[in-house]
């Protein structure tokens, strides 16, 4: 690369502060051997004033060794941080404790703020406004990509999008704040204690989205202390009444909605805290996969890709859907074979009485749990791809296709076969068999795949920087180039959807045949405590620093555990009707017995969407808090009206 | 009453505006021998400007022969009424026939709009903006009500409402436009026809409440059209076969909730094209009648009214909740009567059978159902009487409490018979004709009290006017003095309150037990189609005109039909079960019989909770039109912004 860009963008940069202020926040990697027009087009619309159509940052090429590699470092001055945290609406605290969206203007009545206190917006924060800013550089009269005719451009489309859609830009990825990052670590998993997590810290660090995942998951577990400490007796002192079961099976189905109904309060209270509970949704922008005709959209009146609704509607029902319900067949497919298997390990045991053959027993079981585990993850490629063949236009439409698609298979994948076991075969015995084995194998093998493999991925990568730097010192003392180059080789965490997943499927095993094997909660805890400390290191160690994303709850998730919640309340209602200790007390009339079933299932039922009902999703502080919010703004448009009113009357 | 105060009223209107354009559009009638000091501050409050706190309105005392009787007839400027609607968040349509909030400053945007069309805000709409202009008027350094010192005031209080709670102002209404009340009964109901109501003409009369409360009963007939349609057969060719009920009570199930969803769409519909769907809502302020010792509020930071919540909790859960269950025990207790009465009945029958024995096993019915509607009536003043001694702050709580209380009693009350009947008797052909003499007596008592009564009451206020008048006049030829003193004695319309329960128990005669009487339906439309005509009569003939209520659904009736749609399906699906001939399917095993039966209404259930979260809400256009505008608003704020940060980065 010419000296001649890199010096451009070093004085366009020093137009607006002096280089030693520069801090650098985002990285861009533009792929190796990126025209030379094209980079300079790039970098002077990311410095250009806003007025002429530029995003008004600050750039800077990495220098390394080797000279210049196409990588970016891009930073911007703290007034136009400012001003862009007022453009995505960021809510932050007031002087006087209440939470408000910031405005440049009304700066002064933040708490924290003054104008010298670089500290009042948090990395994650700027950030997020940098990539907010870069994703709205938007062109202007271009039609295609400088340099790259194939690259087609028109008014108002994302010119990042583009960059990355067609190859030009490789990534863009935040920067790691090692100090902080160490700071976090130490507090969050560093060392063994007993007490919540850092909530705060991480969420300042990684953003709303992935500290609220980590609340949940915190706040999971403990809500699964009560069912795992209920059920250790039940293990320890063999009890096999089933009128014990009954109890807890009631005590788990109430509890189940007691703690979803809880944590929509505590998710507002944490939200509240964050900001985020008051953040205005932002318009949301066609997805970078969407691809279509160009058109006017009716919504914006511009001009962009427009792609046929029945088309999409097309693709769904005659393909997606034909291929989902494929892969539910092959599923339940699997499931018998797992059967057949499961027949032939008994009748070896049954001929062959050993120890070996009685271990033989558990084989079928672990065998299937893996192939689970495996077809799962297929699956989950398969959906990635049919979703984004479908073309959504928004990204929530598309996370809302797959997460369907996702939680349809899985739920039948992990499920179908204690559904078969239990309301087909009716063989308690070998549904706390399969039960207990399917949840222990899946918990390993999560646990190998989030914590063990990062664990060896780190040390390996580890020992290649050594090599690479040929030197001994500690990740404080990296320069930013080395920094950067050793960041930009790291995986990248593509968001909470196979946490959740994971937990969710979780919830599945410990509510839906809860009176059958009450240690499920007891193995569910033991799981959780570990997750979080292998998912705190993963986001810590493994990953690239995730850009933060702003959320205001765990979304289309709560629906599911509130669904699977359901769920169990039947697969439950159903399991100790059929107990035989139940069945005694029915002595004269089966009938009597079903009816009575069904009639418990209603009331638990009602009961449930009664308590959902009755429970208020925010707790009344925030309500008050929200409520005088709504007041204030209703009341400034008042006086204003006044004003006006007034005006116009004097006239 | 001195002329002092008359003088300085009509000197203060003629600061504003030439008599000759002054034109009464709301009545306000002061108590007889409300102190003059009293009256001359609170008309000089009307009229005074909006700087010094007033509403700036136009007042006018009305004189009649009897000289000066204490009513007041109020008006406003043309430019205020427009400065109002700004106010009041009125949403009109634009020129380009988008919907959008009213601004002054936006006014020749709008459609129709024009200096001099005082025609472009609807006669309701007027009525409205002065009625929020009045209980808008806040007392400021007031201690009291002048001349009244035990009518306290504190800063901020609704004078009116302070007025009215104390006896001095006895009712404040609109006056009803003679002309166009002609042409709009005519085109209602004063020609016999098939076809719509003309639901935009009653919404631009009596505002967006009542126009979608007849919208809904006119969708709700229609829907029930093909039931009643598919009914019919039952009953001419006397179909018994139980899988013909079967398919009848199935098609219902999935009917029934179809309609509930498309209306959904349907009310989107109607509201966005009246501009309420786009409305913003407007902060609540204390029910008139609520009461409590002086506080700072802490939303709005102003002193007002305080009651504990825990003793309003206590009145509750003490007083209300005993006395609810009190009175549902006393109807069963009544029920029980009932069913002593029917056994009389038969065993008379029995005894002396004839023609007359034959008709008397209906009057227990009858004498049952009459009961039944006199219970709900006494039942629904003592709920009014509790919830508002409950002392409920906000209106909307006040209605959501006494909503449950009346639904709830009125549900056990019309019901339990039969479902004592169907699931504890299993005496089908009683409970068929339990069924239909509740329905169709219920229906007759309520056509007469809302078609035959009204009549009556209209015809007898018609003579006594005429004798009052001395004249020969038609309603078109009176004068304003006598257009007021008449509609001042007119009955006050309550709200749609009885309307919707009457349909919402209509609904549960037709859903409930749709598979043993599939004529309910062909009653039900019938019905309906009578109660548009009565319902109409009544609100243009009977009663005062009431105040435009702007609204954007049908609020928490959506939830109770959808409710009882959940309860049918599964009451339906147990009468089918008890069936002989579902029986007879299953001749081996009841077992099986009711194994299927609640596989079945599972089945049913999930597939009603997922036609509902299908079917969008919301049209498809009206969606689009939704995301314009909130596209169009995010724009117009980004466009602020990125000047505000250009000036800033300039600096």
């Amino acid at each position: 690369m010419a000296g001649k860009t890199k010096e451009m963008v070093e004085s366009w940069s020093f137009l607006d502060t002096a280089d030693s202020n520069f801090r650098p926040l985002v990285v861009i990697e533009l792929a190796k051997g990126t025209k030379e027009e094209t980079i300079e087009w790039f970098t002077k619309r990311i410095v250009d004033k806003k007025a002429n159509g530029g995003a008004q940052l600050l750039i800077k090429p990495l220098v390394t060794e080797n000279g210049v590699e196409n990588i970016y470092l891009v930073g911007a001055s703290h007034l136009r941080l400012l001003l862009g945290a007022e453009a995505v609406g960021l809510v932050k605290e007031c002087s006087d404790n209440s939470m408000r969206t910031f405005t440049y203007s009304s700066r002064k009545t933040f708490k924290h703020y003054a104008d010298d206190n670089h500290d009042f917006l948090t990395m994650a924060e700027c950030q997020y406004i940098i990539k907010h800013e870069l994703e709205n550089l938007r062109a202007r009269d271009e039609k295609m990509i400088p340099g790259y005719p194939q690259a087609k451009l028109y008014p108002g489309k994302s010119i990042v999008r583009r960059l990355l859609t067609s190859g030009i830009l490789v990534q863009i990825f935040p920067l790691h704040d090692r100090e902080e990052l160490k700071k976090l670590s130490h507090s969050w998993y560093g060392r063994v204690k007993i007490g919540y997590q850092p909530l705060d810290d991480i969420r300042c660090y990684f953003g709303e989205t992935i500290a609220l995942y980590f609340g949940f998951l915190e706040y999971f577990t403990f809500a699964l202390v009560p069912m795992a400490v209920i059920g250790i007796p039940y293990y320890v002192f063999a009890w096999e009444d089933y009128d014990k079961y009954v109890m807890f099976a009631t005590f788990n189905l109430l509890w189940s909605t007691v703690i979803l109904e809880v944590w929509k309060r505590m998710c507002a209270i944490l939200t509240y805290r964050w900001g985020t509970l008051l953040m205005k949704r932002q318009f949301e922008e066609p997805r970078p996969g969407f691809h279509g005709v160009l058109g006017i959209n009716p919504v914006t009146g511009r001009e962009e890709p427009m792609y046929s609704s029945i088309k999409r509607q097309l693709r769904i029902y005659l393909v997606s859907l034909p291929f989902v319900c494929l892969c539910l067949y092959f599923s339940l497919y699997v499931m018998m074979i797992y059967f057949d298997l499961e027949q032939w390990a008994l009748d070896y045991h049954k001929e062959n009485e050993s120890n070996f053959s009685s271990l033989m027993l558990y084989v079928p079981s672990i065998i299937y749990a893996v192939v689970i585990e495996i077809m799962n993850l297929i699956y989950r490629y398969a959906a990635e791809f049919l979703t984004s063949w479908e073309n959504h236009r928004l990204e929530s439409s598309y996370q809302n296709h797959l997460i369907l698609k996702v939680l349809v298979f899985n739920f039948l994948n992990c499920f179908a076969s204690l559904f078969y076991i239990a309301f087909v075969m009716f063989d308690m015995k070998l549904l706390r068999q399969s039960l207990a084995t399917l949840l222990i194998t899946s918990q390993i093998l999560n646990q190998f795949a989030e914590s063990l493999l990062p664990y060896w991925l780190q040390k390996r990568y580890n020992r290649r920087m050594r090599k690479r730097m040929c030197s001994t010192k500690t990740d404080m003392d990296l320069s930013l180039a080395e920094q950067v180059n050793m960041e930009k080789e790291m995986g990248t965490y593509l968001g909470t959807f196979d946490d959740y997943l994971e937990l969710f499927l979780q919830f599945g095993y410990v509510s839906l045949f809860s009176c059958v094997y009450p240690l499920a909660a007891v193995f569910a805890v033991l799981n959780n405590i570990t997750e979080i400390y292998s998912d705190a290191l993963k986001m810590c160690r493994v990953y690239k620093r995730p850009f933060a994303e702003p959320t205001a709850n765990i979304g289309v998730w709560q629906l599911a555990f509130e669904t699977m919640s359901v769920i169990s309340v039947v697969t439950n209602c159903i399991l100790i009707g059929m107990s035989p200790e139940v069945d005694a007390l029915f002595p004269d009339s089966k009938m009597d017995l079903v009816l009575t079933v069904a009639l418990v299932e209603h009331l638990l039922l009602a009961i449930k969407f009664i308590m959902a009902f009755v429970i208020p999703d925010k707790p009344r502080d925030i309500q008050m808090k929200l409520a005088k919010l709504e007041f204030e703004s209703l009341e400034a448009l008042k006086q204003q009206q006044m004003q006006l009113a007034a005006e116009s009357l004097k006239e």
